[in-house]
């Protein structure tokens, strides 16, 4: 550095939060790319390509917001390192529907906690959180592909017993990034909710807004959560 | 079909060249974003996702090609599902340098196995696959790497061993393309090559020049080809 006067450090609580997204969205675009290739029918691997692009893209802006408040990205995101390999090592999928609705409700549960932690983040980093999530592409293939394997009813139950299972895997996953990283309770206990919780309770609150999520988005699939 | 008048048949040695790069491009994609996951820094990791990116883009514009002469993506890509996996089977890279020197090797020789055979395409389908090829931040990125690593004479001398495994595994996966697709044949033996070879000779000829362009590139990584 050869600047005369040195930035005031980044706040590292909010480096956490971007530094944990963009290592998400990092790992997400790998996985993605992986499940394009796997994709029963050429039109479906393309959706999810392009699902995996926009992830990377998603990374950069990220990373870009690191950088921007003065942050190292790598080092930012390097404590994230194989953030999605736990979840991934939980269960392992047995079908191509299996795969879809694994990696919708990994991402979606992700989402949900990313947006709950950047609620506590500056402005500019809350709202380029906010902006990120979700991929409605993505969405709709696997609403799509689910609606016709539900039309089966063991098909169903099976498929509503596994998101069971996903979403528990999915909040161990969090509850055990959350004792890891203190910086996610401080964040989560800044957050101003809209049922007017705060600090401690809101970080228990988290986890039933988290599974609230999960029901609706279940619902949605037509599979009781 | 409701329209009156049938298109005329699209070229299907023309056909078999797209399908052949665009499956090509979107196994590249596939894997490089693994690979991007493999890279010992974060900035590697970046330089490798985003050739991943431009794969899958490349592999769009062969598919807005095929689409543009009536054909059918899907059906033109089929044929060549898993094209890589015989090249990636044959040796297994026990080291980054190995996996980044094996994929920069393979995309290469792949690389000009299509151009020459798109020189026996119509004359957008050839520019198009001319203009596809290469990637110099891909390239940087294992010149760069590769030269650390070959300061070291023992590792150079059996990296050097490695690229001529590397280079006799793609020429076998490329004969046995084309000794199974005819439309390869054709379109080698229609190009005009500018040695003046022509027909079955031409033909003959490609491997000629698929090793020729090999042993430019080991020395300009300086290694002995």
């Amino acid at each position: 550095m050869t600047t005369a006067q040195t930035p005031p450090a980044p706040d590292q609580d909010t480096m956490a939060l971007l530094g944990l997204a963009a290592e998400f969205e990092f790992e997400s675009f790998v996985r993605l790319a992986g499940d394009s290739a796997l994709a029963p029918s050429i039109a479906e691997r393309q959706v999810i390509a392009r699902s995996a692009t926009r992830a990377l893209e998603r990374q950069d802006r990220l990373v870009a917001r690191i950088a921007e408040l003065g942050g190292d990205a790598a080092q930012a995101m390097a404590p994230f390192d194989g953030v999605i390999e736990d979840f991934e090592q939980r269960t392992t999928a047995g079908t191509w529907s299996e795969r879809l609705l694994k990696a919708f409700i990994g991402y979606a549960v992700a989402d949900d906690f990313l947006r709950l932690l950047a609620e506590g983040a500056d402005d500019a980093s809350r709202e380029l959180v906010a902006s990120l999530l979700g991929d409605p592409d993505y969405a709709e293939l696997v609403v799509g592909q689910l609606s016709v394997v539900l039309s089966d009813d063991v098909a169903a139950s099976r498929l509503a017993l596994w998101g069971r299972r996903l979403v528990g895997d999915a909040l161990a996953v969090i509850q055990g990034a959350v004792v890891r990283n203190p910086a996610f309770g401080r964040l989560l206990a800044r957050g101003s909710a809209t049922d007017g919780t705060v600090g401690e309770d809101r970080v228990q609150r988290v986890f039933a807004v988290l599974t609230a999520e999960h029901t609706r988005r279940m619902e949605r699939l037509g599979l009781t959560a």
